[in-house]
């Protein structure tokens, strides 16, 4: 069993999805969003890091999953996410949790089965495989998204483990740390 | 007296600078460089974060300054600044620290009186201020020239305030946390 907390970084909103992994199954936990107050940046990013600190202390994760990024809209966007996304990642790493990061298209690819997946088509799968009544906010579904990416990875990577394999496809999927 | 911490954050190397402000003068306590190594994100932005508490638990600064970033070259330069940098913040946010941020203009004109200078002309005046025998490498002068600056607006401050100002313009040079 792993309970893998995905982060959806961002400096006004920080979305975030728990989930439990057993065997072939994924249970939703928990999801919601980390919304930061107040114009000053410092504030903002001690927020992001204490609301990840409290969940992660509230569901014991065993692993964190973010999104991978290669390109970003802009470099004043790019700097706000990364100054977020930063923050998100020493959080988990601060905490002893190992830190996974996967790409939009393996996040795509692995929830709804096909790399270039619309937005919706990802929400509407995390809605589906977690049985849920609705879909969360967008931002917490993109971190759920996360997570589930990662839940695939180890269930394939204990699959091939049973199998003898060490070295694993599954969880070649994502950069491991 | 007030002693300032300086950083300079990067993504591979970040700078850092420690001086002590007494009244006008203004005396060097130590600089130098974090360098993470290995290939992976989350060790090396832990690797800032452990760095800078390291720093902080040695020379307890009062505050930390930090250049405002309004350009990056590009959008992947701009999310690999953004990443060290909000991993910086946090280390000053976490210990308590007042995090201050100085855009490269307003050092230049505190450090060498002119907002358009050049690098080298930052960096000499470094050494002339801090009565060095040579230059610290470029990431931890550009560090030290940042807690300059704000000592030179808290010495600005100190001085309208026993004049009986209490909005006073050298603090409004940056944005205070």
């Amino acid at each position: 069993m792993s309970i893998i907390l995905g982060v959806d970084p961002g400096s006004r909103v920080t979305g975030y999805g728990i989930i439990e992994s057993v065997g072939q199954k994924i249970r939703y936990l928990g999801s919601g969003c980390i919304r930061t107050s107040g114009d000053r940046l410092p504030p903002k990013l001690g927020q992001i890091y204490d609301g990840l600190c409290e969940i992660i202390s509230q569901f014991h994760p065993d692993y964190l999953s973010i999104e991978e990024v290669f390109l970003a809209k802009n470099a004043s966007s790019a700097l706000k996410l990364g100054q977020a996304r930063g923050v998100a990642i020493v959080a988990g790493v601060k905490n002893g949790i190992p830190v996974y990061e996967y790409t939009a298209r393996q996040i795509k690819q692995s929830v709804v089965g096909y790399g270039n997946a619309q937005k919706e088509q990802v929400q509407a799968m995390v809605v589906n495989i977690l049985k849920l009544n609705k879909c969360p906010m967008a931002d917490a579904a993109d971190a759920l998204a996360g997570a589930i990416c990662h839940a695939h990875a180890i269930t394939s990577l204990i699959g091939m483990e049973i199998g003898g394999l060490k070295q694993t496809k599954g969880m070649s999927k994502g950069r491991i740390y």
